[in-house]
């Protein structure tokens, strides 16, 4: 569970600015293809593994493929920015080296999806269609990732050192979720109040 | 058109070396998705050519999944080795910087699926039965995925410097064909004779 819910400020930030939610939501959609690629050399012993990676893989590139097609659909030109500062910072902390790398890259891609999760939760509600429609579906497709990826955590790492890191990083991605940030991305921090 | 045939000694070494032909095989798959993927970076001004490249990403992904597949079918564990000087021969020769950069990554692109197009062909006649079958339809894939990385280099550059630059690397990879390589792997030269 995440460590804090996202702030309002963050929503009504989002309602303004949709074409920016859009075109970072295919960024982070991209990202996330890559990111399931990037930790198949470490399942090389596993080809169960490794398929259901290549298949998030292929999910995301789905969904880069039609949040593209949404562009289209609303006349949003693609215009995608430089990150937030979230993933970054989440990177920054995992540990550097040896197998307990991947453990932290799988807890962090866990929590990412779960983060994303949650706010497409949050925002179908509130987004004109067909942006509404398109998160509530999303929705279900990144919680069953973020379980897929606690799951291969807990396969191959001791189940205590899964749950002290999970706490580690959920903590530190709550922190990145309540302090307020300059940019809006999709995944920001509420807005700075000038 | 590629500037030669595989040769004759390196169709007799993959019937000898099946399960390393397979396994590097998978490995190409995947390094074909990431390379269809880091091109997009170029393309953030046409979403039909960024929707084509995750097409072919995904498509890629597929025929990982499947050779992965063909391991469990065919018994042979997956054991991926280092990759052959073949790509890294060809991306040695690339443009380092600007805009030739995108040329050179799209003219490679298209020898390598066509490369892998021409030695599907001739190894689907003379493989065992279930690759046999496979490698035969994956010929028409690879096929396609050549002449899109070509039409998209030629809306972008100037003909002139497209042609130029393709043949100069279809001579690269001819050279890098027919010249003897102590390793065995799916785009690698003939083997060495003791």
């Amino acid at each position: 569970n995440l460590s804090c819910a996202t702030p309002q400020a963050w929503l009504t930030a989002a309602l303004q600015h949709i074409p920016l939610l859009l075109s970072d939501h295919a960024c982070c959609e991209k990202k996330a293809a890559s990111m399931a690629m990037s930790m198949m050399k470490h399942f090389y012993d596993d080809m169960a593994v490794l398929s259901q990676l290549s298949k998030i893989a292929r999910e995301e590139l789905v969904h880069y493929e039609q949040v593209l097609r949404l562009h289209r659909q609303m006349q949003i030109p693609f215009q995608p920015k430089p990150a937030a500062r979230y993933a970054k910072s989440l990177s920054a902390a995992m540990v550097a080296h040896g197998p307990q790398r991947l453990l932290d890259q799988l807890i962090v891609c866990a929590i990412i999806e779960a983060r994303s999760c949650e706010r497409f939760a949050l925002l179908a509600p509130i987004l004109p269609q067909p942006l509404s429609a398109y998160y509530h579906r999303l929705y279900a497709a990144e919680k069953r990732h973020a379980m897929v990826y606690v799951a291969f955590a807990s396969q191959r790492f001791d189940p205590a050192l899964v749950q002290t890191r999970l706490a580690y990083f959920l903590q530190l991605e709550g922190a990145l979720i309540v302090q307020p940030e300059a940019v809006f991305r999709f995944h920001s921090g509420p807005p700075m109040t000038v």
